[in-house]
């Protein structure tokens, strides 16, 4: 940690600033510059992180440089061989298998979601995705179909010996998704949901947690720290489109968060070019490149007549398309040394 | 609702979206241009609004145009004089005087919160604001004193005469702080948080709805229209700062969201300069020109000890600092046909 | 073009946009609906385009909405089986092989340039990229080589059979450049520098246009358009990343940009990695993902001894790091049906 | 400057780069950390600040974190009381006084221009502005009426006992202009057109240097670091709205800028809101909002009849509500000790 300090700061700013870095039990190296005065601080200062940061707000400090990210369990470095997670059944994410999860946005009756599940299992999907609670934008939307939806996409899922992935919203929630649900997602707009991110760090079942709109991978990494700093290691990130100035699609799908998480992290990340495009004829190109710039996964969003899905229709694949888009994966995969 | 086909859509593809709108119960008009049809959707359009839009699904459609927009209780046609709220104490907001919340941003101890608000108290402050909850991006961070927090803070501001201003988190801290609190705070991180808006729905207390870090006027107001939905009307709203591509600043503060707000919606509409820059010699000028382009009041981070404080003392005044903000907006009120 | 009146128009605001919409030579259709009155305009809109457009500043209009796209000659619909371009000794782009260009940021001397041309063009490149002319932000930086920098990469890219594309910054540098160059690269902070762009419309010499750090893809696009419709269709784009909140890497890469282009627009699209991350080891999985995505070539910096590089050195790759890149790109393209 | 090695960088990697630092004639202090070491460097930096910050290419390099800003001509500390600009005929920019210009986008008639001249002097301005050569997004739009332009203005202005304030979009185009113009505007599309700057440090006119829609304050005082390293200190900065996610106006006018500017700057600064939002009734609460922040000016659009103004119609304010607006800014300025 480095403490620049103004170029128009006194002795006694200097030497306080030095003074409150030894009560944090850390040592101070005074580099004076033509410019100005240069504190680097050494010591335990990941203990200290907090009370040494808003060293900024004392007179005399121009800026605090940190060096090292605030997350720990999520590091790299804790596990650089990277995570290998169960997800139950034999399947397993952060391994040479690229983990694809399809089905619709929401499950709106027996009959969609059974047709959906069992076109994108004949199709090499593993993970049936489906949202029975529906976190909307607008209250006057379809807000999904509760515990009875669970109910329909467990029966679906075992029908077809898929996996099951559904959004919580609230940690009230957990309890009643518990019996039905294989990997819980946690949505974009709940990222920075503490008391859910908490709750989960209580259970023991695998957590699919997606970037937030404008979140930051830093913030993401603690959001992921929230839920394995209560013991719950098995966390999948997800990159899911963050809000740009261009408009032409829903989102802008950050592919270079791939390397970049996997520089920073054990965790696996998977894509969703469904909502980090918004439009249907973009999903295919998308998920390729996220594959080859080394993606764990997918979540695709599927449905057999997206012009009355009751959500997200508009970026919905045909059952058909997406059977197309399986193959074209299964032809990238190799390439990168991954297989579907 | 305007319905856009495609320049090469086919004569079956534009008949099935009339059967569909006239299936909504609307009426279709077809104009036939040089280029392309375009569908003009007239009827009870706010009643199958998400129906009509999903249409942007079937084949044929190249977009889907919605002229209205979707809040309908927030919108400023339901009361175009504008609202005023009680708060309690016989204070309002909304009407001629500008209302000032100041305090930390946690509270810490009772020395730290009686000494903060007695001095904002005869700087001129309305309310007092403090965390008793805070949401942290970090979990290894100060996440608050709870309960006990509500109680140092209610104290506090009985003894110097303000309103109590501060955060709820998640639903299930509801019932605890109603005993403590005049306005319930929806941090920025929780705009789209849709149980915790519902359940503040409930209650007959007023809210502050901060709006999200990349959140669009029109979501706030789909989040402010979730309270309202449920019977509470006494939303007020907050532009706290929106994140930019300009990393000088912590954010940047959207003051024409001011004006625009005003336009669309009857609430009312507060600044946080404090969080809207970081930077607390930043604070005073942003203040004034939330003031001078018709904010409704301001929220304002005041520490007697920023370098100590335990979270986000780099953007706190110090009281002295306070109660020179304070007369610079009561220069500008007056110019603007406002008083503090 | 649809125009949207306000829902409180008055008869005679409806009048006169009616009226005004027949004085440009078009029709109009009125649909009164509930909430208000919307006129959609049929006709040749394309000659009056701008003139209707700013019947928004007309008393009780709310938006006009056009629905066609502002580019003509750039646009799809012109050449919808795609463009190849032919770029000098027999290298064409926008057919199946996905063309590269490799290069250091600046030429910097004899050695440095022929040093770098020999390994690029050993390993597959086909053309060689280096300006002699830079664009820095900071007026005390290195500012290029000029002419004898232009000599210098003509020199070693005809030696290793390499064809030449470097950065033309002001129309007055064309004439100078039009004897060693290939193809003129017109940077992100030029993109609407629209002196430049006519200028190069009269040319006939291919140009790379490269995407500005903020601008849509509509943007682009009409840029490009400038130098068409001066008669020089052999235009280039180019994603090179784009300016959003997440500062981890320089700029984000949007991939989007290229399977959007190639519905909007006929022209060819190369994706510069280099740029688009800043970063060394981001920039082989941002070039699966291009090429997976569906781009047409691929713009790469190489230098030697990247930390003595006078500009870029952060993004340069070492030469051995450039032939794994092809290897991994030669792997990618046949999935996407390429070769390279 | 601080080095930060990486956690794994070896003592040879550190040895390399203390020969660097040694190399470039500075001297670097090791600290050796728990997790790092990091390097301080201290000498004469700004000599050799590029050659230094090159060496995060080195290997074993995390980062180079650089204190000082790389602009010196701009800084506050050059003229730590401010600049005040000489713009003829007796008016200073910089001092007490707001200096306000106004008028047309583009001039397009003799008429036109001399009826808006004759009623923004009337209501109080000092400037008349409005552009000859127009920069269009598209090549199908109005360019402007080029030297003619000049002369309508040139004659409106002097009628009126204005100064002159129009834009230049190529340095070609100076020489022409000078006979014309008080004030050489740069606009935000050629903020980084280099070529341009250069050209303008060679004349003694005032420069008007509009910030790019996506530029940081930083790259704004580098492009007024251009031109004053030429020779001319007259230099106006003008924030005119950044682009970002928020659509529903056209940019983002960053108010926060203007305070920004003022600390890290000498230079005199202005708001432009109507290109910073686009919309004719947000223009006056966010010019309030622009002098409450401390801007020293204001550049406003004015048409007499924006409903068939050849350009940005929908942000020109009628003459009449520009001197509503100049009553508005008279109240203001004094609570923030102006006058206008």
């Amino acid at each position: 940690m480095i403490v620049n300090m103004r170029g128009d700061a006194t002795e006694e700013q200097v030497d306080h600033i030095v003074a409150r870095i030894k009560e944090c039990g850390c040592q101070a190296h005074l580099i004076h510059g033509e410019e100005r005065t240069v504190i680097g601080v050494v010591g335990d200062i990941a203990q200290h992180r907090s009370e040494l940061e808003t060293l900024r707000a004392a007179s005399g400090v121009e800026e605090v440089v940190t060096i090292s990210h605030p997350f720990k369990l999520a590091a790299r470095s804790v596990r650089p061989e990277g995570s290998v997670i169960d997800l139950g059944k034999g399947v397993t994410i952060g391994g040479p298998k690229i983990v694809v999860a399809a089905g619709p946005c929401a499950v709106e009756s027996k009959e969609q979601i059974e047709s959906v599940a069992a076109s994108v299992a004949k199709a090499g999907a593993t993970l049936l995705r489906g949202g029975a609670f529906k976190p909307r934008s607008s209250p006057y939307s379809f807000q999904g179909m509760g515990e009875e939806g669970l109910k329909l996409l467990r029966g679906a899922a075992d029908k077809n010996g898929l996996l099951l992935v559904t959004e919580v919203m609230d940690a009230s929630q957990i309890e009643v998704m518990l019996p039905y649900v294989d990997v819980m997602q946690v949505g974009a707009r709940n990222m920075q949901n503490y008391h859910l991110l908490r709750a989960l760090g209580e259970i023991e079942r695998p957590v699919l947690l997606k970037r937030g709109m404008s979140a930051t991978l830093e913030e993401l990494l603690l959001s992921a720290e929230y839920i394995m700093s209560g013991g719950n290691y098995k966390v999948i990130l997800c990159e899911r489109g963050i809000r740009t100035f261009d408009t032409y699609l829903r989102n802008t799908l950050d592919i270079a968060a791939i390397p970049v998480i996997k520089q920073l992290s054990h965790l696996p990340i998977v894509a969703d070019p469904s909502h980090g495009t918004g439009r249907r004829d973009k999903v295919a190109p998308m998920a390729r490149a996220a594959v080859a710039a080394g993606a764990d996964g997918l979540i695709i969003e599927v449905h057999p007549n997206p012009e009355r899905a009751l959500s997200d229709g508009v970026q919905s694949l045909y059952p058909g398309q997406f059977a197309e888009l399986m193959d074209e994966v299964r032809a990238i995969a190799p390439a990168v040394h991954r297989e579907v």
